[in-house]
């Protein structure tokens, strides 16, 4: 297959920091789209991925899934987009298309596994898949998303893995016009999460473990905020909520949000893969249909439904931008959580 | 408040059999309807009330909550029933029915909190309300149920409180045709779950610990038994279910039907109230966006619906009569499992 060699910035093993190295893209098929990357969102997974905290991870690793960039070519088949374009890519670029979850637009779950847009099993080039902390990808056009053009490109990729990630479960459980929405962690997803629902006309509570984040969280649409340490301020909102997105990447208690979810409500998990201690107690749950669950990123259609939502809305995300030779300290503030919300490349320092 | 002596079958201490005892029902006000009550179902909670198993009974306990019988004195502004009708009386007689859950027909959730059958307060003479072991029973219309004339009435008693515990989650997760949907337990609720499932159309399996219950899950109408302690039947049915109804009633591990789940698919607890040992994963649940919920009897429209539904699809359960004496050695037999698949009390014995 013909390739081209283009910069990148990646790392052959879990504790050499990220340097520049060079990587190989494919030439454009007939589905394919060529973006030069602008702009790419550094996520939590990233670092995970670099440092193989997973225990999966394969080198070399090129992270970065929040990619937005502009279409450098197309193949011969493309309708989505035409060079010039503005594009988005975010944590997929392959699946099978043909099972019943893709047939359903949730390629996300596809029951023959998707292909993460880094760290997954490349299809056409072998190896790992090579992500967003480099000059150009190559992307089949179901996966490429349209950037609406009245937005910020730069406040735009976090919205690739942590708008969709919250967007997706925001929808599936119907929040719409005076739900009652309560978000658990003010990070990369959490803030989304805070913009989102507020954008769906929801009532928005953040429930936080110190008063710190009070003045941010109103700052991005909140209606409350509740301090989850201080028992008479769970107790006031215990019953209320319709949904509770709960974004915290570390093992915690959910049973004190449990019992702030309103009957038929839901605590959707996005950030946690794990088991859940202190145990689940079934009781609140079976006295008050409540349900605990679990969402993964989005689909395509709804990635782009959520862009286009942001276009009319006016919402991005919150960044501080940085060079991507500044990644590897980027990845030490991102551990001490010293980051409003997310840290975006500009990859023009990358040239 | 007038009220009339009648003869009941009760216990005033957890470690006393239960006798018979005479009891005080109240005349009937506006709305109440007084049944003659010809069958009452044998539930488990009858039990675990008598015996003081959950530690909140109040003496004297008189169990009972799945009731048929004859209407014998309406109150003046009654509509729903007139005298010699059959009627229905479940695990509900009192709620606020003014708050958002009962004005939502989910009475079953009152904010203020419902009245049980038995061993709540009663709201009209005071201390614990008395249940169905009786001659007798006054309770205002909105809490009792039209029987269909065409069910043979005795295993209609069942319908009162094992059948609407299945059928609410049943409906609630919108099961209809061609749904797959799974019950784990084979006992009261778990028979009912395989008929009301499969009546509504879905393709129904029942997982269960060993191979002795598969003829009686086939004659009950189970496509197919899968049974948990084999690892190859349980990965044949991987990411299958779009529902789960779960009606064992101790602690369990619930993962491994977690893992037999489809996308987005939901394992609802009815029977089981405590913590979730071994600790629930999230991870299946993230990847598939999976659910674990609780849900609890049904509503009172709702159990009107599964009545209409049972008589039109001519489902009663699976019962064995015996009579009101009878009772504490049907308990024995309860404990040991010993019952295909409810015992209901010919309530003639007790005149």
């Amino acid at each position: 297959m013909k390739t081209t060699n283009v910069k990148a910035f990646g790392t052959n093993a879990a504790d050499a920091p990220l340097n520049e190295m060079k990587i190989d893209r494919r030439d454009v098929t007939a589905k394919d789209i060529e973006i030069e990357i602008l702009y790419c969102g550094v996520c939590h997974s990233d670092l995970h991925t670099a440092r193989n905290d997973w225990g999966f991870t394969m080198y070399p690793a090129v992270p970065g899934h929040e990619i937005v960039g502009r279409v450098t070519k197309i193949g011969s088949e493309v309708t989505k987009l035409k060079v010039g374009d503005i594009a988005g890519v975010g944590c997929l670029v392959d699946s099978c298309q043909t099972c019943d979850s893709c047939k359903k637009d949730l390629e996300q779950y596809c029951l023959t596994g998707w292909t993460g847009t880094y760290g997954g099993a490349d299809k056409h080039l072998g190896g790992p898949t090579l992500g967003g902390y480099s000059e150009k990808i190559v992307v089949d056009e179901h996966f490429v998303l349209k950037v609406p053009a009245n937005l910020d490109l730069a406040a735009v990729a976090p919205l690739l893995c942590a708008g969709i990630t919250t967007w997706s479960p925001l929808r599936h459980w119907n929040v719409t016009k005076g739900s009652k929405v309560a978000v658990v962690g003010l990070g990369g997803l959490g803030h989304m999460a805070i913009k989102l629902a507020k954008g769906l006309g929801a009532e928005v509570t953040l429930f936080s473990r110190t008063p710190d984040k009070e003045k941010d969280a109103f700052e991005l649409g909140a209606d409350a905020v509740v301090i989850s340490t201080d028992e008479n301020q769970m107790q006031s909102v215990s019953g209320k909520f319709d949904l509770i997105i709960d974004t915290v990447p570390y093992v915690h208690d959910v049973n004190p949000y449990v019992a702030t979810l309103n009957i038929s409500g839901t605590l959707v998990l996005v950030g946690y893969l794990g088991g859940l201690e202190p145990i689940l107690n079934t009781v609140p749950m079976i006295l008050g249909r409540k349900s605990v669950a679990g969402s993964l990123i989005g689909g395509i259609a709804e990635t782009q439904e959520m862009l286009d939502f942001c276009g009319e809305h006016n919402i991005v995300s919150e960044i501080e931008i940085i060079k991507m030779q500044d990644i590897n300290e980027a990845y030490e503030r991102m551990i001490k959580s010293d980051v409003r919300y997310r840290f975006v490349i500009d990859m023009a320092s990358l040239k």
